[in-house]
């Protein structure tokens, strides 16, 4: 039976790569796509959502857009990494349909509350204002989500800073508030995302489909791979958002690990590092886990096979 | 004309009387009353707020619950002030209506959207997590609203820590957010309203109106009393929350002045302090004022005033 | 009987004006002379009391110079008020003398332990720097001082930012060592010091005694007044420094009331703020006391006095 | 040639260890060793210090004791793994000769600036107030230190914190203070400490050494493991302090990275994390290095060689 999921991203490579393994995969059911400021503006990241849409061919699933800033930092994009679009590389389409009337927080709220208790999973790739604003204006969705498999931190490394990742340094206030709001949290951060690699094999991979989304979802790749290696010196970039996703289609494709994990609010230097407690074995009643490490020959599978089955959308 | 506010509230006791002046005077039109947690929990403060209703005789008026918590810290009340109700004294009559459907933080975009712009007054006398929560999820209505006359915070002052007062210590985060979202706020702080004491002159005005309400009025300020000479060794309390309501109807009661003030989100001994910066006149461009000083006389004359044209409701 | 008094300072032109106050009056033994950078480098500063001893005639007097920095924090000077040299507007004469070879550190832990216990006031005017240091060093000194009266500091106003006063600001490690020490700390803050005003009738008396002293003092007050007045808007300039001096000569030209005080460390807008408690009476242990208010005349004419008692060094 | 080391320690297990390596070791020319407040109070600490001299037969090397606290924060102790002796486990000698009469401090100035300048090693294995109060009161010993390599820190990995190592958290501003200082600073961190267990096999090649020292040391590290194996679920205790020391006989023992490192010294749940910046190299210019790979049986064999080498003192 398929997962159900919330997708809340700011597209964004990774997000868009993110947005048609959820939609291809068929074990993933989408019930909602929401976005949030992040890698690039609300407006930026809510049209490239709308034009990911379009070249996946997605129909009859509410979009909103949400926060336009974080709880309370200021506004950090990544052009440097994501472009003046947010989705530099490939052109991209028009919208083929408009926006939910709903704010993306009372769009998570109510698709939550209109599934069965302990069903839907929420799946955030980017800042967690949305999800924090939920929590804080409908606490009752805490104990009826499922799950919060969230893209985001890190326990060894960081990236934004040298040890915060960015979706949480941007907002770490809401990332504290999803942290804690005591469901249960994956966090796949960097540690796992760093070993999803698009390397020139992947590149190939995708490349010999042949359809219009993986042209699309090739020329996001070679942008991405450019800005990583002059940014981060990285060979092949890492497509983090995907994994995220893939944890809900299958657990056993990350290894992760039961862990004590807090957000620093304070720190001159560490504020936005998710803290992870493994001088012990976590207890079992902790809600937050960590993952680890990825099994990537199944991970990029899974991706093929979504874009082959996205096929050539009308 | 009549001013329209909206007056998010905790009562608490001097929120009660403030709901009583905003009710009685005929220059306020209350256009709707939210709560949020602070004096007591959520359900506390919002039960009192519907038995304050009954007793003042309010009708046609939304009122609406909001957050149960702060945004980041976590929950702290005042029983030590407000009793295990947060209003206890008089006997609390059950409500005569329900609450509207809406959460607070949609009543109060709501409200603010379907007036004109410029003319709705936010009056919080609580913490500010309702108003934080309205302008991330709805930011337009920072330019839409008239300005924010707050009671909290304090300039060389605090009750709850050295230099914090309570409405703000308690979620300073949400009382950054609104210092900071680019509306006029004005400030009713504690500098002025350890000026609206409660002395027994006033007292006995109240009492000789000689309705329901003023014996209501009577027995919370009796106990209010007693709690402010146990916890804080005044002689006579501080009736903070109306001097709110008292700004928005006669500016002329109020000496403010306009100097930039921050919030202190991050201080061992000074969180929830609003730092004033008095070091040199502030820029035309200032959006903040502070209230130094009140005229007491004209001050309690709107509360009598008003408690006595309430009257005896059905 | 003389008050034994070590003056650790950084001239800085009311620390001259200390200086000068302290080996003019009859009332005080000036025991040592050591320096801190602060209102300028450290070198600068010391050739600056080095000079004003030769101006003032002090000899016999051990001077050392002491913390070329803060604790923690950055070096930060204040040219805009002090000037390239520390000490602007008058010539400044070569030293008659040469320093102490010992550290100021050193020079103020033997001074404190060569005098009999509990006769040895620490005058700090600049950084606390070197009394932190000190204490650390050889924490036996702390009950063997006789009290601590230091001028930094405020309770109701800052200058070097909204709440704090440069010389706690610049180096608040050290001001929380001093200020959790255990000894008797009095903090003649800004509040006292802004009572200190050096008026044209000041400036007159002063002209009229018609040394050389007096003449430097003149061209130290003239300067000071131009800066006061370009920075912070001042018709007269506070003369900080002095009072903390005049208050170890006579206590009573100052008010100063019991209260406990902590230097906050970690504010983004408080740091190096003094938190004074005024909530309740301070119990009879606490070992802080705010300086609130000043006798004017009684303090110009113990400054005046003492400058007629130099005379014409030879 | 051998190198000249100040030993700043906290005796402590670990500490008599690498003391008696130290003395043992031949290429180690020992200058002094001072006393810091860390495992145990000063007092304890010290004595110990005094008690491991005479076990060792060290002679002609001047013993100081140093600060009795950290600069800012308040005294923490070890007592859970040292015991409350700070040397549980064998019994101690009496001190067969009497500290120095100077601070640990100037013990430390006057020893750098004795030597040829780049000739002396500092090799703290406490906490860092010692160092940092001579930076401080001497900041012409940085450019004369050939280098500090110091016990403490960590870059993946906390022992007292979930990210924070003892010795660096009980006094992170001694330790930002020691690491941006300028000089080289090599950190000894638990990254590679925790490669250095005493397992079975380490503890029967000392106690087959069969000396009156190595009887000393073997019991130090019964009592080692016991506390260990309680308090953090290790089978063989690592052993810390000595690998500084082995890494100035012997770098080649251990493999360190180049790379910037700071002190956290505000976070809520960071504070004392040495936060290591991975993501580019480090520049040429970077003073810190981070010690990550331990030769294990190299730096027994070196251990187990200076036991042998001392013998049977007198």
């Amino acid at each position: 039976m398929a997962e159900t999921i919330i997708l809340d991203c700011d597209p964004g490579h990774d997000d868009a790569v993110a947005i048609m393994l959820a939609h291809g995969n068929p074990n993933i059911d989408l019930a909602a796509v929401t976005t949030v400021a992040g890698n690039q503006t609300l407006d930026k990241v809510t049209r490239n959502a709308l034009a990911v849409a379009r070249v996946a061919g997605i129909v009859g699933v509410p979009f909103a857009a949400g926060a336009d800033r974080p709880l309370i930092r200021n506004v950090e994009t990544a052009p440097s990494i994501h472009g003046e679009s947010g989705l530099d590389g490939p052109n991209l389409p028009e919208p083929a349909f408009t926006l939910d009337a709903r704010h993306a927080v009372d769009l998570i709220i109510d698709t939550v509350m209109a599934h069965e208790p302990g069903t839907v999973t929420l799946v955030p790739t980017g800042a967690l204002t949305n999800i924090a604003l939920a929590v804080r204006k409908a606490p009752h969705i805490v104990e009826r989500v499922k799950q919060v498999v969230l893209m985001g931190g890190g326990v060894h490394v960081g990236n934004w800073t040298p040890v915060a990742e960015f979706n949480i340094v941007i907002d770490p206030e809401a990332a504290d508030i999803v942290f804690r709001a005591g469901w249960k949290v994956v966090m796949v951060g960097l540690d796992l995302t760093h070993q999803a690699l698009a390397t020139p094999e992947v590149e190939q991979r995708i490349a010999a489909i042949g359809t219009k989304p993986a042209r699309f979802v090739g020329e996001l790749l070679e942008y991405f791979k450019q800005t990583y290696a002059n940014v981060a010196g990285f060979d092949s970039p890492p497509v983090h958002d995907p994994c995220a996703v893939a944890y809900v289609i299958d657990p056993t494709i990350v290894r992760a690990v039961q862990v004590p994990i807090v957000v620093e609010l304070q720190g001159a230097h560490t504020t936005g590092m998710t803290v992870a407690d493994f001088r012990a074995p976590a207890p079992a009643t902790c809600p937050t886990w960590a993952a680890m490490e990825l099994d990537r020959e199944r991970f990029w599978a899974l991706v093929v096979d979504a874009i082959e089955r996205i096929g050539e959308p009308a």
